[in-house]
């Protein structure tokens, strides 16, 4: 039983460093995105559109995760304020962020500046559902090649999202993909979650992603400039 | 330094129990895949479409790994000679399939009625990368909506892969992906390594990896039939 237990020491430490990661985050007001999917299915593309839709209003920064390769980063790095690139792979948790990594990112990035902070998670439907990593929302997306019963497979990722964008709808022509099946499945494990149709080639759906995530960031300011009790 | 230490010790358990199976699955001349991909990148429709061709010549018996649901073993079992489902949620090790797993899920299978056993891991292109079950091949699936630069983000499970297939060609005018680009990767990584390029859904493809398929088997079989020195 000792591995069991060892498991569990990790998650809590992990969920003490988490705390005091969004401690930190609340203090210079930056709201923070944990972007989590299956490789390719579109996380560093919806960073890009969201970064292209919100870059005026907004100061950007993003934490790249990745087992290895600086690829993502790469594409980020002219959009964004600031890019951090973390690789896992010689890290003992090599299949997800924890929230370890990124209180190391945090000290790399000018916080007082940046009003909107984007982590993309490593490809993995498993893993970073058991990380928290002191993020404010969680936001799953699931591209339609990947099939609509993947909620039904990977249950635990779903029922711990805010929101879920269903990617890539501009294949739905070419590929087997019941957008009510997928919603019905997500709504079933998760009453409450928000669900965004898009295509982050051709731009469908962002805007509607991107009204949101302004609305819940005029929350997070609201909330933030009330006096404590 | 303790959490590295147990890591460790999984990984070297695990090892132990893999030799293990390999040698109850040659006992049987069983001859084993592991078959490893992203959440919906056709492992399930590979099995399909190998059971579809090879049936009448070899018993074929599937164990399916999945985070949760029978889902998969649904659309298996009225193809395979036998179904095992393995459902990784409340385990330890819950992001990939382990030698433990398969151990308890061959004593269910009749493996001296089975010529070729198809493991279906859960749908991760990292975790399973480090937990040998007892194949005597491990196969990747790589779908063209997740982008060509899987083999530099992910690169330790097609380093270690016997086979790669480049899986869903039939969209190939839909998504950006340039196979020429994703073979060299993937030999760089592995220049041992065979790739083949189908669509499990058209059924292109298929007929060159089962011939490949069927001459591992033969040789296998061939080795097996020596006497041992």
């Amino acid at each position: 039983m000792k591995k069991i237990e060892v498991v569990q020491n990790i998650l809590e430490a992990n969920e003490s460093i988490a705390a005091r990661n969004q401690e930190l985050l609340d203090k210079h007001k930056t709201f923070t995105l944990n972007i989590m999917s299956s490789p390719g299915a579109g996380k560093t593309s919806l960073i890009l559109q969201t970064i292209a839709r919100l870059k005026d209003r907004l100061g950007i920064a993003v934490i790249e995760g990745d087992v290895a390769s600086t690829v993502d980063a790469e594409k980020v790095k002219d959009e964004a304020m600031e890019v951090v690139q973390i690789n896992t792979r010689n890290m003992p948790e090599s299949c997800s962020l924890i929230a370890a990594m990124i209180e190391l990112a945090l000290k790399d990035l000018p916080l007082e500046k940046i009003d909107l902070l984007l982590i993309e998670n490593v490809g993995n439907l498993i893993c970073p559902a058991e990380f928290a990593l002191g993020e404010h929302k969680r936001i799953v997306i699931s591209s339609l090649p990947e099939g609509d019963d993947k909620p039904v497979k990977y249950p635990v990722i779903f029922a711990g999202a805010d929101a879920v964008i269903i990617n890539k709808t501009d294949l739905l022509p070419y590929v087997d993909f019941d957008i009510p099946t997928f919603r019905r499945s997500v709504e079933g494990l998760n009453p409450d979650i928000r669900l965004f149709e898009a295509s982050c080639k051709t731009g469908a759906g962002i805007e509607s992603w991107c009204s949101w995530l302004l609305g819940e960031i005029k929350g997070y300011n609201r909330k933030a400039a009330r006096p404590r009790r």
